[in-house]
């Protein structure tokens, strides 16, 4: 399948559990896009429903894409190249719709994951063998609100460690999302 | 092996392959030492030659550990308890010596290793069944001096996703290795 990413800024939750829209950074554009680059995804969602964040995140990726950025780091433009800002999923399937030919299967992510539990494994295999194309969405926050999260078509088990504390940054999360889905092998692990 | 990481910022390249320190930046603190944390690491030593780099971030460390940071955010708390500063890896070593009462391998990354390279499965089944400690190591700017390389015990090969790009953050590139090395796999994999 095609795979592409998206990054929710609303609905997420705030420490507190309160529903918010949290503010794109410049950080999570980044480095999730180049994450995005290096796993061979075709487009990266920045999504917010706040019209002013869209259009301060829209002037950051020009200046990447179009602007000095782009002259001052080329690898820099080829990873914020597939990044565009949406105001909802909604949106981003349609883009994708577009661009594919098929609606995306949703697969959403979260490190409290409980429930309705699809393995790494599974979606990888999923991922290679079936056609058409997947959105997998990140939340930002404390994560994606219960009932938006659990109307996606799949949720990704946790990424786990050794030990109990299992909270990583979106940034770290992602990029461990993606090469359990799409990172090369070694050979012996095959 | 009980596992160490470190975040060098001097000897690397910048941009145009000249040698510099780097300066320590904030996120880099974060994400590294969350990771660390959740992948059961024992220490994280932020590394550089610069004085007053070191003043700098021991100040963040302390906001963290035993100012308002800690009543803030306790998870991160946590996770910021394992960072520590030193000037080079010989001050990371003997903190590591006196810990374990062992001297650690030091294992390189970077994302163009091209010679001489273990293979993630290869180093994660050492890290399973060795006894000792291991010290694994990050580079900033544009990656890890080449003769400083080398000298390590070990170097493992660069991460790579289904495409020619791999401009991965350290950050992102931090977390997939620990990942790798030690996150839980599912047990259909094993």
């Amino acid at each position: 399948m095609e795979l592409y990413t998206a990054l929710v800024h609303y609905p997420v939750y705030d420490k507190n559990r309160r529903l918010v829209a949290t503010a794109v950074t410049n950080i999570d554009v980044h480095d999730i896009a180049r994450a995005s680059a290096t796993f061979g995804v075709k487009g990266y969602f920045l999504v917010t429903p706040v019209a002013q964040q869209r259009e301060l995140v829209g002037e950051l990726l020009d200046h990447w894409t179009d602007g000095p950025g782009a002259r001052y780091n080329p690898r820099r433009q080829a990873a914020i190249a597939r990044a565009r800002v949406v105001p909802d999923l909604a949106a981003a399937a349609t883009q994708i719709r577009a661009e594919t030919g098929h609606d995306p299967i949703t697969i959403g992510t979260g490190a409290n994951v409980k429930d309705r539990m699809v393995s790494f494994h599974q979606m990888r295999k999923l991922l290679e063998e079936r056609e058409g194309s997947a959105l997998l969405i990140f939340g930002t926050g404390w994560g994606l609100e219960e009932s938006f999260l659990d109307a996606f078509d799949y949720v990704l088990a946790p990424i786990e460690g050794p030990v109990e504390y299992n909270h990583l940054s979106v940034r770290s999360a992602a990029a461990i999302i993606m090469d359990r889905l799409r990172g090369l092998r070694d050979p012996e692990e095959n």
